[in-house]
């Protein structure tokens, strides 16, 4: 099965918007063993829409479009595709009462423009949106199959998952591909691939690797293709993902989907431990992805955001000297504060961060990037120091995933 | 002047790799008046990128495709150019002897493959590559304008800024086309559309509207096409935003690419004011965004993440009285929270934030999504009550906006 994505937007062609979209489909589609053939953006113009559907359909077996749902003028996939479908519009009534309901739950009354999203081509089959009011429609014609989703991420998301891919399952001839991700740190990408370069030459030809890296995390993911049942590829690809393990073990942190942050809350709440945080340059970034978990608060007690010396002092007791001796971005002060937060906040475990985000604030001897962090525990205080360049952005991101990282290995340590 | 853009990689198409770089194309062909009718992203296959460029010259005057042109098997797209142009391939002495100095001054000495990358089709005028080995080249055929460039994004965006853009300057008319993108914060899209409604439709033939709607925010951009010069083409754009202003001014809190942390920074920095953040349910996400923006230690002094009842007392001054009667999502503690981070932490302005993000928590009185928002100000302290639904990542994210433009208008009305 052959798919093609179609995106469309104005905002696309005028870069006001990157294309996520694509992106995650495109990723659920190849796991679904559905290979996109082609992705396309185009502009909310009618013509382009049509000619776009047309050479889609001569490349690939199903079509998905997103965007142009919306209730203004310049949506018009809606009508473009009813043209197009040789559809009659009708106000659905099981559309318009969950619009309404939607409302209702947000305090807003039904207007004009509301109804209008109930109005919909009589010859699709429609996809309920359970987060918005741009209704998904699967349409068929001529033996291929067509879907146009609303172009908010969330919306489009929420069909996807809930309309799309049950629906897939059940009709569409999907060949039995399987994937395991191994989610490794601390090694990049070329030594990894001289680490594990005999097992891959050793894989089995129905098994595929790929290195996907990102800031701090390497994952590597084996693609599998059944050549006889889905339940001995299972079996295969969970005998090569042992023997990786036996490889590369100390540097696995987790599987498929797991996330570092609910792999350290697991790591607290099964031991009944707490944690607090003392941020500076991270500004909040950690903890705010410790709170992304739900259940936070069974181990997370809080965090101060340490921004000026200051506060430093005054919420984490720091010492006024050991600031002016050594500096905000130093190993006593990260240690202090460290200390500072475990104490005062009474938590088991606490993590400190300070260094200089930039792009100013560096010296010769402390460049931007330089970041101090401290992890500290009943038993002792480790810290160690860090360079990650001269972005601010990317320094920030990288010195929260290297505390979690630092904060996770300290547990194990620790238990 | 038409262009379109094509992207190649199987990255793309399997959802590994976000399209970044036809976002920064179509943002800066844009800026110079080039409108870019397609974007297109094709596989590293032959007969895929000779279908493409077909496609593409068949719509477009200016084709500009990315990727395939690294040093391994699967780049691809430097020797399909050289078949679809009729090229020869040629060790070019001056590409040569670039890649030799870029190598020396990061020490590398050359190989095989580096001189690989100097070899290059002979009837294609070369866009040196400052930042990498892979050359930029520019092909004409039948009146049109063909240019490949490395996907690695640093290099193909020095390309563009050093090789392209001059000579688009010289070589093309372009027509002048202008967007201004109004920036409105509490009205949804389909009210915001009846509001201006008929501001909308008195618009002239050459200017049109978009709604670019995101949690929190809905931009309005207008986009000119020049039909005499454009200098009446920018005093047109502006009269009919000043139109706008005059309907919908207190709704509108920027414009263009501003963003409204800097915004609210610079509020603070030209007045000389400090902050402080007092988080529970939003868990450090927007002290995260406060210093997201260079130098925001100038005006932001810290935060109190007080994700537990116990560091809201101990931290910030709760009383536990108010926090068993109210429970923690109530006006009194919030307010008190906002009370407690301005005086503890010494600023002008604070901001807290309390309510139950989800998925548990909720009850029949207080359902998940109730928040309480509070900023307290040397004069006083406000508060605000909202429902965010039910998703606990929009619930927080939505939390944090809410609060900022709450932040945003409280510091306005003091001033």
């Amino acid at each position: 099965l052959k798919a093609e994505i179609i995106t469309i937007g104005d905002e696309l062609l005028i870069g006001q918007v990157v294309d996520t979209n694509s992106t995650f489909l495109a990723t659920e589609l190849n796991k679904l063993g559905i290979a996109v053939v082609q992705i396309t953006s185009i502009p909310d113009i009618r013509e382009n829409i049509m000619k776009a559907f047309d050479d889609a359909a001569g490349r690939a077996d199903l079509v998905i479009a997103t965007g142009g749902l919306g209730p203004t003028s310049d949506d018009i996939t809606k009508s473009t595709l009813a043209e197009y479908f040789g559809s009659n519009m009708v106000i659905v009534p099981s559309a318009l009462e969950s619009i309404r309901i939607m409302l209702e739950a947000r305090g807003v009354t039904m207007n004009e423009r509301n109804i209008r999203q109930a109005e919909l081509p009589d010859n699709c089959e429609l996809l309920h949106n359970s987060a918005g009011s741009a209704q998904g429609m699967w349409f068929k014609k001529d033996g291929k199959d067509y879907i146009s989703l609303p172009g908010v991420p969330f919306e489009m998301k929420a069909i996807f998952s809930e309309e799309m891919k049950p629906r897939f399952k059940q009709r569409f001839i999907l060949p039995a591909i399987q994937h395991i991700t191994i989610l490794t740190h601390g090694v990049p990408e070329s030594e990894m691939a001289n680490m594990i370069h005999d097992w891959e030459e050793s894989l089995p030809g129905n098994l595929k690797l790929a290195y996907l890296p990102s800031p701090g995390i390497l994952r590597l993911r084996i693609t599998g293709k059944a050549t006889t049942d889905s339940a001995s590829l299972s079996a295969l690809m969970e005998n090569e993902a042992e023997k990786l393990k036996t490889i590369i073990g100390k540097h696995i942190f987790g599987y498929n989907d797991d996330k570092l942050e609910v792999i350290i809350g697991n790591l607290l709440k099964s031991n009944n431990l707490s944690l607090s945080l003392a941020e500076s340059c991270t500004g909040g970034l950690i903890s705010s992805i410790i709170t992304s978990v739900p259940g936070a608060s069974a181990y997370y007690k809080g965090g101060i955001v340490a921004y000026s010396n200051e506060i430093k002092t005054s919420e984490l007791n720091v010492s006024p000297y050991t600031l002016i001796m050594n500096g905000a971005v130093s190993q006593a002060v990260v240690e202090q504060m460290a200390d500072g937060a475990r104490t005062g906040l009474k938590s088991d475990f606490s993590v400190a961060v300070s260094g200089i985000a930039g792009p100013t604030g560096g010296t010769d001897e402390k460049p931007v990037g330089t970041t101090w962090i401290a992890i500290a525990s009943k038993k002792r205080i480790i810290s160690r120091t860090f360079n990650f360049g001269e972005d601010r952005g990317r320094n920030i991101q990288k010195a929260a995933i290297a505390a979690l990282f630092m904060l996770r290995k300290e547990i194990m340590d620790c238990l």
